[in-house]
């Protein structure tokens, strides 16, 4: 079985209820630029995976697998894999 | 005119070409912890940010303005903004 090359994007956010103080700074430096408008800003980050797998679902589990082991911290974070090829 | 809320998504990315050494940290310590097939990780940044705007384009123009400004280091990095509601 010859493996296909996915390319995902996984997102790593912070739960609700979790504080996020550098998203409150970037509120704060926002209104002091004069935006005016902007209620919440929350931040996370986001990994760009290129991986080799024999299919979408194998892809899929195994990016939810690195999820849990390495790339989000799931007592404060939540998690979100999409793949586009 | 009565402002409208949206909740946008706003992803930052390194440009192509651009060495991002947290990627490759994130490369080897997956190869470490026994996955395989992983060609490539990109790390990022994002951001949900909620705003007021008479308009879905307002809004649109308000945050590619924000990232120009605050949220991305157009040198280096790429922008994309998504809005959901």
């Amino acid at each position: 079985m010859s493996n296909k090359t996915f390319n995902a994007q996984v997102r790593v956010t912070l739960k609700n209820g979790v504080l996020d103080p550098q998203g409150k700074a970037i509120e704060g430096a926002l209104g002091s630029l004069g935006f005016e408008g902007v209620n919440q800003v929350r931040q996370g980050k986001t990994f760009d995976v290129q991986l080799e797998a024999s299919s979408k679902k194998a892809a899929e589990d195994q990016l939810a697998n690195m999820c849990e082991k390495l790339l989000a911290n799931t007592v404060i974070e939540d998690y979100a894999v999409s793949i586009s090829t």
